[in-house]
C-alpha cells in the first residue's frame, strides 16, 4: 500500500484531517507526571488511547525527545511502537544532510522504526531526499517549503511572487525522481504562500503546521490543504495534548482533538 | 571559557586543525565488531584512544547513529561521555526547527550531553539559532552555508557572485544577536566558494567536511579556513575511521589521522 493510500483510508475510517503532534515538554506535563523516572511513554500512551479514532496521523517531534537524551529516544522508540499500525507516524525531524548519511536517517526511522513519513529540509539539494524516498514506495517525505515560524522569511522568498527559496523548492523538488511520495511542509501562519504552494503543487500532500498555539488560518489549511488523492495533516500539538495540566489532561486532549476535527470538518462542507 | 578559546587551546596543545568525524557504519565495521550486540562504542571508544593527542575535535553525526533507533543513541550518549573533557565536541545533526523545538534541541545537546557545538540548517531563518546560542556564550553552533555535496547548488545560489542563498546566510546570520559563537560550514569540495565565504565572514569560525573521501581541497581549506582566533575545523571521517578493515584499524586510524595532520601543517607554514 503508497502512504497516500494508507493516510486516505484512515483519513475516510476516522473522518479526519487533524494530526497530533506528540511533543513531550516537562514545563507542560502534568506535575505528578514529572515525578516519574520516566513520564513521556505513559503521557503519549494516554494520549493516543483518548485520540487514536480522532486523526489521521501522529507527529513527534525528535528535537522533543533528545531533549532527554538517550532516555527521550527510548521513550519515542516505544511510543512509536504503541501507535496502532493503521495510523501513519510522520517523525518531524527536519533532517536535511548529506547522500549517506541520510541514508542512515532512513534506514533508522524507516526501516528500524518503520514510520511512514520524516520531514525534510531541502537546503542542500536533492541529496537530502532520494536517498530516503528513492527505492521505498510505501514511504514519504515532507519538504520543507514555507516554515510557519516568523523568521521564515529571512531566506524562503517570495513565494506569492512565486520568486525565492519556497517557490525553487516546490518547483524543483517535484521533479526529482522518488517512488516514495513527495509532500510539503506549507505552514498556515502564511494563508496567501499556502494557496500559491498548493498551485505550484497540485498533486502533493500537506503537512500543515501553525494553526492552535501558533495562531494559522485554519480556513486557508481547509481550503488549500488538500490534493487529488488525500487530505492534508493539519497539526496541532501543545492545543491538544496540554489542553489540561490537570488529572483529566487525557480526556480533556480527547475534547480538544474532536472540537478541532469538527471544525475542520464543518469548513470542509 | 568561550568557545573559541576552548577550540584555539586544544588546536594548540595538539598542533592540529584536524577534526575526526565519528559516524559508524555498519558495513565499514570491521567484521568481527559486528557480532557485538553493541559494537559502536567500544570501536569509538579504540578510535578515540588512538587519535586523542592529534585532534581539534571530534564531530559524531546523529544521523548514523539514529540507524540504530535507541541503541544506537546510548552508543552515541556514552561516547560523548568518554570524549576527553579539553577536546570539543561538535554534534552533526544539521538541525533547523522553530523556536521551541531548537530550544529543545539545545537543551538535550548543549546542557544534558554537554557538547560543545551543533551544526544548524538556516532554511527557517534566526529562530534556528537565537534559541539555540543566544544565552550560551560557551557554546557555538556551525551554520550550513555551502554544504560540500553534489546537489548543493540545487539552491544554495551562487557564492562566486554574493548572490543567492549560502550569500545571504552568511551575510543575514552575522547580524543575528547571540552570547555564543556563530560559525560557518563551508565544503572544501567547492574551493571558490571557500575564499568568498571566508572574505564575507571574516570573523567566524568555518568547520570544513569534504576533504578526504569527497576530494575536496585540502589546500583551499587550509588557505581560507583560518579566522582571527583560530584555526577551522577540517573534518574527515571514512578516511580516518575505516583506514583498515582489519585488527589493526586503531593503529590506522591513528597512522591517517598523524598524516593528514601533518600533512595540513606542512601547508600552513
Amino acid at each position: 500500500m503508497s502512504y497516500l493510500e494508507k493516510l486516505r483510508a484512515i483519513q475516510d475510517k476516522n473522518s479526519s484531517w487533524l494530526c497530533i503532534g506528540l511533543d513531550p515538554s516537562l514545563e507542560w506535563l502534568r506535575v505528578d507526571f514529572r515525578k516519574w523516572d520516566e513520564p513521556i511513554l505513559p503521557y503519549n500512551k494516554a494520549i493516543i488511547d483518548a485520540t487514536a479514532d480522532l486523526v489521521c496521523a501522529y507527529k513527534p517531534n525528535l528535537g522533543f525527545y533528545l531533549q532527554w537524551g538517550a532516555a527521550g529516544i527510548i521513550a519515542l522508540e516505544r511510543t512509536i511502537a504503541y501507535i496502532p499500525k493503521h495510523i501513519p507516524i510522520v517523525i518531524d525531524c527536519k533532517t536535511g544532510d548529506i547522500g549517506h548519511t541520510q541514508a542512515a536517517w532512513a534506514t533508522g526511522l524507516f526501516d528500524e522504526w518503520q514510520v511512514d513519513a520524516i520531514t525534510v529540509n531541502p537546503f542542500v539539494g536533492a541529496d537530502a531526499v532520494l536517498p530516503m524516498i528513492g527505492q521505498r514506495p510505501d514511504k514519504a517525505v515532507y519538504i520543507l517549503a514555507r516554515t510557519s515560524n516568523p523568521s521564515a522569511t529571512d531566506f524562503q522568498g517570495e513565494l506569492p511572487q512565486e520568486s525565492g527559496l519556497s517557490a525553487d523548492v516546490l518547483r524543483q523538488s517535484q521533479t526529482w525522481p522518488t517512488a516514495g511520495h513527495k509532500g510539503y511542509v506549507v505552514g498556515a501562519t502564511y494563508p496567501e504562500e499556502l494557496a500559491i504552494a498548493r498551485r505550484l503543487a497540485p498533486q502533493a500532500n500537506f503537512l500543515i503546521p501553525g494553526i492552535g498555539a501558533q495562531g494559522g488560518s485554519l480556513q486557508a489549511a481547509v481550503q488549500y490543504g488538500p490534493d487529488a488523492v488525500a487530505g492534508p495533516l493539519i497539526s496541532a500539538s501543545r492545543s491538544i495534548i496540554y489542553a489540561s495540566g490537570g488529572n483529566d489532561f487525557a480526556e480533556a486532549a480527547r475534547k480538544a482533538a474532536v472540537s478541532l476535527r469538527d471544525q475542520i470538518n464543518q469548513m470542509r462542507t
